[in-house]
């Protein structure tokens, strides 16, 4: 699929078929994630795949933003040993790292056909514990992939013209 | 170009061709990021694009972290009045917004021919200065773009079976 179809047309899933997911398929998913650009290559993240339903229906219980009945998850993780090496910049780096592996795995999911949606709102220690995340690995970012019942309608997006600044803050295209 | 490829493909760059980019092009990347995902779609962006060689350089006197001489730079800000309707999770959510979109932008921008760098260490309230931008607006990332004089080889990644955790942490892949 073409990056920019890809791009405009991937969209946030939140109900999902019974169907499983082939590991080949989830690979490639994981593996885009590991492209993703990292401040001073330190690669600061572990990624968790949960695909047994049982772990799947325990982490629903204790995330309050995960919907539907996603096939599998991918819980991004921020692993501090490594951040750390990034000095005083280096946390707020590591989440922007990561969020830029969770983009190329939901952009790859949509061009496999498969769903995924972001989620930031789950019970971290519960988490940590559940899957035996030591102390110095941080989930921040739970993706849910599946396939979609159905392709929702894109939300509107701000215009360009209001998003984007030309040389200087408040100065926009006149079209 | 195929997303894969570009997911790939991507580099950063530091060392650009003294060539101008064409407005359109630069509407192309700038429209991709305004196509990621953002929680509650808050969209707490906003995009600066400076192309004006003196800003740049002025820019380049207060930011540690850019190298070469980019044709443009595009400076991802949070916009902190639209980030707060996120509630409690707002910033930090806003921050990963902003680096899905920054991620869309460097790959489109790839697909385009053209090189990019995300640039963390600046000086943000001189920058602020420098562009005019209000209180609730907190710059966070720079890119910057051009043409790549050359393109570096790929630094090495953590492989998959280091990175990829099966069902808990610390169960890997056999292969």
């Amino acid at each position: 699929m073409e990056i920019f179809e890809a791009i405009r047309g991937r969209r946030s899933i939140r109900k999902f078929e019974d169907k499983d997911i082939p590991m080949q398929d989830l690979k490639k998913i994981l593996e885009a994630g590991v492209w993703a650009p990292s401040g001073s290559n330190i690669q600061p993240w572990e990624f968790i795949l949960v695909k047994n339903k049982g772990t799947i229906e325990k982490i629903k219980l204790i995330s309050p933003g995960l919907f539907g009945n996603p096939s599998a998850l991918i819980i991004l993780c921020i692993n501090h040993e490594r951040a750390k090496r990034g000095g005083k910049l280096g946390v707020k780096t590591a989440l922007m790292d990561i969020s830029m592996a969770a983009q190329n795995m939901m952009l790859t999911a949509y061009a496999l056909g498969i769903g995924s949606c972001p989620v930031v709102s789950f019970n971290k220690l519960a988490l940590k514990e559940l899957l035996d995340v030591p102390d110095h690995v941080e989930p921040v970012l739970i993706i849910s992939v599946g396939y979609p019942k159905f392709m929702p309608k894109p939300p509107k997006r701000r215009p360009l013209k209001e998003v984007v600044h030309i040389e200087k803050f408040g100065e926009h295209f006149n079209r």
